[in-house]
């Protein structure tokens, strides 16, 4: 008999439970957000989409590994439990595709949809490859000394950061000339580096705009889009150890922005490319 | 009495008609194929999602305009008949998102899914803006003297296509040192440009591994994710003038790759910003 006390779960795997609502291949999943990752309004989105990860990495018909995601934010998630539904929508020979929504319930008893997305994912195997967008040389995650302010939110304290470029703006300067950043993560505590955990880091950047003006003005990401260029095996071999992300705006225009970011491992393996749109106002 | 003969359609006004199946508020069309968008082994994609988008502009529940559209391969669309599906699914106050679906019956009879995806649309309003990826400084393209090779695919005729770099491989040299194209585009005949030819030009450039290599692979897009960073009003303003295309890959692993793009005005306004993951053999 193992009478020794169950081991607590990391709070990121805490926070991204689901528990199934019927037969596994049903893929229909209860959720609930957790403080430990809580945002301004709600919860950090990258949990959100990485707990839809979580749903696709447990369904039975899964073909593959995942190579893209696109998650759209369609409305605001809340404290209360969610419904996830992921549904293969596809399958070929070495790929297959994915429908994937969340729905909730409000306090008025309305079911809203709250965020909607597509998956594919294939097999991967050996072909030539090239890396063309080397990972930047920049200052080791144990020898950066800089300490960047945080945005005052929880989730952020889910993460060791050390940013080399582009931390929050502090004070409020009113300018800014760049809205590059570079930012060595983990979780904290350390997590062995997963497809979920590594698509909630594709979202860990906080909006371009307010480096880029040095001006805090309300804004949310609407859609991400998160290509993985890494099979399980390689994302194993990276362990816990620090990713670099690197994220910048190309235009801000009428009320929105883009936002693409990549992250390496520390031996120079681009994990991701990503991007965003991003709502702004004023 | 009017005894013109009624004008010509415009080929890609031609090949992206869709014929209402039910009122227009169900979101139901029918479409086709056509032989002058032809690429290799089934129509060129952008054509596709153009096809797509002008569901989207004629359905009466229509709220802003397109902010951001991702579509998926999911398999090959052939000659026949399709029908797409096109549904708003959460209405904001100023946003909106939908899903869309094209199934198709095969000579078989039997019915499959060939692209899934959803659509972000918005009211734009003016706010701060910036332009941080200035268009390149390149040869206009009235001044372009050099004729660069075209893929043997029809679609490509569709275009009046001016290449200032990185044009198809021609031989086949077995080496490359960039995956950067760069290329002026209209349509041919000229039409002013609009969102559905604007997202069809998203979709303009070969596959950057030929550029990259050198050598000639099987590679087909799977997900195309684009970002629309102007209005109709803006659109209408750059006519049926030349746009300039940049394409570039930042990593080719494991059987698939990045391409990430940008469409300027002649003037330099960023109309586009665009990313999508490619499958490639060997």
């Amino acid at each position: 008999m193992n009478t020794e006390p169950p081991a607590t779960p990391h709070p990121f795997d805490e926070a991204t439970r689901l528990e199934a609502i019927g037969p596994a291949d049903q893929g229909r999943w209860r959720g609930q957000a957790s403080p430990a990752y809580w945002n301004m309004v709600g919860p950090f989105g990258g949990i959100t989409a990485a707990t839809v990860m979580q749903g696709l990495m447990r369904h039975p018909a899964l073909l593959g590994e995942p190579v893209s995601i696109t998650v759209n934010f369609v409305a605001p998630l809340g404290a209360q439990p969610f419904e996830l539904q992921l549904r293969p929508v596809r399958t070929n020979r070495s790929t297959q595709h994915w429908t994937l929504d969340i729905t909730q319930t409000d306090d008025a008893g309305t079911q809203g949809l709250v965020m909607t997305g597509t998956v594919f994912t294939g097999i991967r195997r050996p072909t030539w490859s090239q890396l063309d967008h080397p990972r930047p040389v920049v200052t080791l995650p144990e020898d950066v000394t800089w300490v960047s302010a945080l945005p005052p939110v929880e989730w952020v304290h889910r993460y060791d950061i050390h940013a080399v470029e582009g931390g929050m703006p502090q004070p409020w300067s009113g300018h800014g000339e760049s809205s590059r950043s570079r930012v060595w993560m983990r979780d904290r505590p350390q997590r062995p580096l997963d497809f979920p955990s590594l698509l909630a880091m594709s979202d860990f950047f906080y909006p371009r705009i307010w480096l880029r003006r040095g001006v805090w003005v309300a804004a949310g990401t609407v859609s991400m889009t998160v290509y993985f260029h890494a099979s399980a095996p390689e994302l194993q071999a990276v362990g816990s150890d620090f990713v670099l992300g690197q994220a910048e705006a190309q235009v801000f225009h009428q009320g929105f922005f883009d936002q693409t970011a990549q992250l390496w491992s520390r031996d120079g393996h681009l994990l991701v490319t990503t991007h965003q749109i991003v709502y702004y106002k004023d």
